[in-house]
């Protein structure tokens, strides 16, 4: 019998995994439960917010896994191409496990959820950490500031990019191509 | 009185602007009705394929749109940055034009229905024809082939990122910065 915070922790990771394959749209409370095998009548306990709430932690868990993979390689004292092909993948995998289906989850609630405030600022905060986590990185590494920020900032959104266009091209050339061209360019 | 043909397109365009800020989900076509003004008999008529048909003529619409402001500044000798700034500009102006909540139509419809066969057939052909144009321009300007593809699929990937950044954001400020990054590289 699993503890209850058990249950909570499960609904949060499958609606991170769920969010990347089927967004914010497709990430209901009631497949989240299917999914996790969390019982229903814990839902309201853990998310008195709903799904809100759910996607929140989920959109948190998310950002936190990718800023850890990023942290690890810093920490390790890697390259700026080194951390780079930590974080690209990690998403390569994620396409490979899915038939090409998962992207990222924050980027599917910054797609679909923008205009909802709190879900806005989720998302906000998690590539406020992704650039601070790489522009840090890229300026140790000798760049200006400056040129830091927009090298980061342009990894960021490559990266975000090149897993729309895997996904629709059921591929990962687009992410190939996309992370050797930023490859070359933080070197 | 709107001749039937006119409805039609009416509805196409009314759905695009609407992808672009709802996304797929968010993109209805009881909302498209009312926001066309189309009469709603005309439905079934005009799209016999439903809400699928529609957002197939949306995401080609909006393709095409794009694909001429390409297009235009490389027919006008426009170089590689030139192209950039003219395709870059359009999405900056729709940003503005909408409080930041304005982002791609084809990057929603990749980023939601990727699993919809027909709708990322018609997303993968657009972003085919943006990197095949893109990549023309940068092989005319001396670019291998290989990295004329790469540099090609990097900015298309970077302008769809720089626009989920831009939204959750509320700021232009992500797009200015990916635009300047990649400038110097296209240069």
């Amino acid at each position: 019998m699993p503890r209850t915070s058990d249950a909570r922790d499960r609904m949060i990771l499958s609606a991170a995994l769920m969010l990347r394959e089927r967004g914010v749209a497709g990430t209901s409370i009631v497949r989240v439960l299917e999914d996790s095998g969390a019982p229903r009548g814990s839902v309201t306990h853990h998310f008195p917010g709903g799904k809100r709430e759910m996607l929140l932690e989920a959109i948190a868990l998310a950002g936190a896994t990718a800023t850890a993979i990023m942290r690890t390689a810093v920490e390790r004292g890697g390259s700026p191409p080194e951390i780079l092909a930590a974080v690209v993948g990690f998403y390569r995998r994620a396409l490979r496990d899915t038939a090409c289906a998962a992207g990222c989850p924050v980027g599917a609630v910054a797609s679909e959820a923008h205009d909802d405030e709190a879900l806005a600022a989720a998302a906000r905060d998690v590539f406020a950490a992704w650039r601070s986590l790489l522009a840090g990185a890229l300026e140790a590494d000798g760049h200006p500031v400056d040129e830091a920020v927009e090298l980061a900032d342009l990894c960021i959104a490559a990266v975000e990019g090149a897993l729309l266009l895997a996904r629709v091209e059921r591929s990962t050339a687009p992410l190939d191509r996309v992370e050797h061209a930023l490859t070359g360019l933080v070197a």
